[in-house]
């Protein structure tokens, strides 16, 4: 069964995706990285290239860890939350990996509201990972 | 490096404990179940005598599949969430496995205070597991 990350370019969503392939690696399962573009907007010319460029960098470091995965990128208007949910239903996924922002910019501990929603309504178990204290600081 | 698990007598504390039983066969590490008394409330006779019945019943559950573990029964009025990530810290945990109630008794979907707490402040990743959804009928 494959796993599903959702993966932003913050330390948390690094983090995630560092954390994801090593789980595949362990059961020797593919991994699916979920791309979503934030709220469902539209990306321009230029966010649309930028994108392009990290999924190739993640593509490229995935095949160098000889991790079998293929990256998605969603720009549905959906939320990231329901797009994560429809993937890991989709293809029956063990579990799903998300980042957690641990602390707003003035320190207060949070729980976004697309964090929350994967935890209680996808399909699998979520494994929910910090940034590392390193990058985050 | 261990894994923590959370449990408690319900249907989504018995599904983070095969799950977290079953990570610990994948990896071949030890599995550290903690029994908080909820709330941090006093235990009387019969709650202890029931309790102790419950864990010799996991104990022999993890013998039989195998899996390293150890089983600590924290009654020390302290939050179950700080019980967990103290020992998490302890113990320098892998991660941390959580039970999810997905619903309350009128269907509302809920994140509980601990769970939130403890995927914020855990010094590792947090495993959260729903309950089955046979059982948790």
């Amino acid at each position: 069964m494959p796993v599903v990350v959702g993966y932003v370019p913050t330390p948390e969503g690094r983090a995630a995706l560092r954390r994801a392939a090593q789980e595949c690696r362990l059961r020797n399962t593919r991994l699916v990285v979920i791309n979503s573009n934030r709220g469902g907007k539209d990306l321009d010319a230029d966010e649309a290239a930028r994108y392009e460029l990290e999924l190739a960098d993640i593509r490229s470091q995935l095949a160098a860890a000889g991790v079998s995965h293929e990256v998605r990128q969603l720009v549905r208007g959906m939320e990231p939350a329901e797009d994560l949910i429809a993937v890991a239903e989709e293809i029956e996924a063990d579990f799903i990996v998300i980042g957690l922002r641990r602390r707003t910019p003035v320190g207060k501990l949070i729980l976004g509201s697309n964090a929350q929603r994967i935890l209680l309504e996808a399909p699998c178990p979520v494994l929910a990972v910090k940034a590392d204290p390193v990058e985050a600081a």
